[in-house]
């Protein structure tokens, strides 16, 4: 059956969905551009307008990406926002901030893990820069919130999983969220800690870099009373 | 900074943000009703079809639901999508059913052992009432997804841990993918695991909760051989 002849949804919604097959079953990969709207219409019978409107949808959901007078794009990471758990409408943001330790808790450890086994040269180069580089910043006094968030972000790419690299989003949210709880007081402990994850992954030692990464998390866990 | 004062993003878009921002700090709930078009227009001081525009893309993150002659509500689980990791877009099928599989075997032990200590009497009896229709289904050679799918949701909900409710369409992907790809064949193991899953729970015994949970997924392991 073909989705447009789903009743319940608009019919913009519905070509929004075809389109999104055209993607996936004509592998258009990030940055490739879509056909045109006159194209589009087209293929799929509709007006132009109604092209138009189902673009719009898909780009509010981050499928792809319209640059104006210059087309339409498949999306860096097609599907993905920045609150894919849409967590900002979680209003107790005290249980969140324990829920979402209890996910760290329970996904981290084997994201370090996996990285152990998988990560390339490269990207445990990358891995110690980071380190080095939040040292600085701790030493100095200053924000590392980002550096943080993107050596978490590393080691979830290192995984060589996908759909753990899809996690990173949620994963950034929880860590600009501790770092604000925190206050920024775990300097020391997070220098040392994230110097042994990564000492860990570099030797390929899975089961030491779980173990680091737990007593990084356990700082956070003590840190927030938790 | 107000966020119509970041340049790079649409006007209807920096609405859309500010529509949001008064859903969350009003703690509007799931289903209530947002003020309408007018009165929107008026309190953010632009255009009512800017308004249009912006609701329309709340709407397409499901953050909103656009009731047509009633209203926009707010959706009843804000901001989370049917496929909330963008994970149609991963190609490699092949790799994605491994990658899901890997994230279940982490998650979703974890997962019934919370559920052993969360779980309410009531979640507990629906859950045995899943069992039963499931093992009906599967003697009499039907299509027993839908109550799979149902009864690991309801493991997440018994969590009791908000950010694991919300990756509840994450599950449901994974689950649907497997029962297409093992055609359906562990009739027997989805029975037999399943019992112990719930009567484990039942007792609020965390630790056999897990290990049951982890011989249900090793019996879709070795049927997907990996």
């Amino acid at each position: 059956m073909k989705i447009t002849n789903i009743p319940e949804l608009p019919l913009s919604q519905k070509v929004a969905t075809e389109i999104q097959g055209l993607i996936t079953s004509e592998e258009l990969k990030p940055g490739e551009q879509l056909p045109n709207e006159f194209e589009l219409a087209d293929r799929l019978k509709v007006s132009r307008s109604t092209v138009r409107e189902a673009i719009k949808f898909l780009a509010a959901r981050n499928v792809v990406t319209i640059k104006r007078g210059r087309g339409t794009f498949v999306s860096e990471r097609p599907g993905l926002t920045e609150d894919p758990l849409g967590l900002d409408f979680v209003t107790d943001k005290k249980k969140l901030s324990r829920d979402l330790m209890e996910v760290r808790w329970i996904i981290e450890p084997e994201i370090a893990g996996l990285a152990a086994k998988n990560a390339t040269n490269e990207q445990v180069e990358k891995m110690e820069l980071l380190c080095l580089e939040i040292e600085e910043l701790i030493k100095h006094d200053e924000n590392h919130a980002e550096k943080d968030i993107e050596l978490h972000s590393l080691l979830a790419q290192a995984s060589g999983n996908v759909v753990v690299l899809n996690f990173i989003p949620i994963i950034e949210k929880a860590i600009s969220l501790f770092i604000d709880l925190t206050n920024r007081s775990l300097k020391m402990e997070t220098i040392i800690s994230h110097k042994e994850i990564v000492g860990a992954i570099k030797i390929g030692d899975s089961e030491s870099a779980k173990k680091a990464m737990q007593r990084h998390l356990i700082y956070n866990k003590e840190k927030l009373g938790i």
